[in-house]
């Protein structure tokens, strides 16, 4: 029976491919086997990201999604479907660490945050070596490609999923210094209202598919319709300079 | 007159040098002059992790702290020192560029996430080009070096800095479904006490250093003394397998 092979979790960051870490690139060129979450008849965003780095004699395992369009996350069915499809995807990936293969599983973002691979790691850590790359989040990637600084100092910083209900929403962005406000989708207009309500449209940042060459970046506020996809992001930032401020009216 | 360099906010990540992204290694191979925060004496942890992608031919400009203790950042003495640092820093980085000179700033972590490169940004963005490449946070990083999945679904995740007052401290983590607490050093009893009142001590791991070769980590619980370095971090997760979690029994 040959050795087991090894899980790797690889962070693809939020879509620029030069986001990738050096680990993740050194990871993908030796990983003879590359699963990624899709829709069925894609291969996924993180793919789009990762793809240039993959071995060319690689065998892609696409993990397909029981779901093309958003459906409440409580909704029981859902719930058993996604749990049956997370059983199907860790039993598919054992069977090649089985044969002694490495299994790199492209993660958007960064795999433990907020990512699909957590519900793989649960079901394969205990029988077999996973070993997780960190990848850029999209907050961060975000951030960076429009030069905001997010938060400074002793500030607090958020990351509040889009899915809440509004009460919450209002609670939780209420509560924060600064946010990063993901998950958005169908979410999006009331996220909006939320914001409206506590005034803090003004200084934040809509950002849709952030840092690849189809990014769209504006102010929130001139944002016109309700229209976004699940992954989009908005910023409300939380460093106005601080303690350490420039003088007014001094320069260099 | 040459044409004005530009500023590359570098983000190195938490310190495993393969965590540096793509992005990142090219800026540095291309950059003949690079800045780094460090105390007097020294190159400071953000070189540590860099130096292997640095040009052999750049200038290496250090910007030496003011303090190399901790001090109150409410202190009136300390913000005017700071302030007068990020001025003169920023005037030296500003004559680089003025000669046409490209500056690569290094930067722990993520440039806009609690960096202080932040304050350079704030004071040259107006009079040069200034581009930041992101970095992955120590959080992202200490969570994927030791396997610990951080945040799932709808639940809200909070980057705390332990330099908040005991009684904020409490608000703030009793607020979040998860937490990095972050910037512990002489604060770490204190963020102990907190977390010990929120009976939230027994989820919590205790990362020293993380990802690099010197990493400690353990459980928070095991800690047995109130020593910790500035720049280490206290995770508590807030992933339980969420719904989609395998039944009890069940195996692949």
């Amino acid at each position: 029976m040959p050795a087991r092979g090894t899980v790797f979790g690889v962070g693809v960051g939020p879509g620029d491919p030069e986001l990738m870490t050096v680990k993740a690139v050194s990871a993908l060129a030796r990983s003879r086997v590359v699963a990624c979450f899709a829709k069925r008849g894609g291969l996924g965003n993180a793919h789009k990201t990762a793809h240039s780095y993959i071995h060319p004699e690689a065998t892609l395992l696409p993990l397909i999604y029981p779901y093309t369009v958003e459906l409440s996350p409580r909704h029981p069915e859902y719930i058993e479907k996604m749990r049956a499809f997370y059983d199907l995807s860790a039993a598919q990936i054992a069977a090649q660490l089985l044969e002694g293969r490495d299994v790199a599983v492209l993660c958007e973002g960064d795999p433990l945050f907020y990512g699909s691979y957590m519900y793989l790691h649960d079901r394969l850590q205990n029988d077999f070596r996973c070993t997780v790359i960190a990848g850029i989040t999209s907050f961060a990637g975000c951030a960076a490609s429009a030069g905001i600084p997010l938060i400074s100092t002793d500030r607090v910083f958020s990351i509040v999923p889009g899915t809440l209900h509004e009460d919450e929403l209002l609670l939780k962005l209420g509560q924060a210094d600064a946010a990063a406000i993901i998950k958005l989708g169908s979410n999006f207009g009331k996220v909006r209202r939320v914001l409206e309500r506590l005034d803090r449209l003004a200084g934040a940042t809509y950002f849709e598919r952030g840092t690849t060459d189809l990014e769209v970046v504006m102010p929130l506020a001139h944002k016109v319709d309700d229209k976004a996809p699940y992954f989009s992001l908005i910023l409300v930032p939380g460093h106005d300079g601080g303690p350490y401020r420039q003088r007014p009216g001094e320069s260099l």
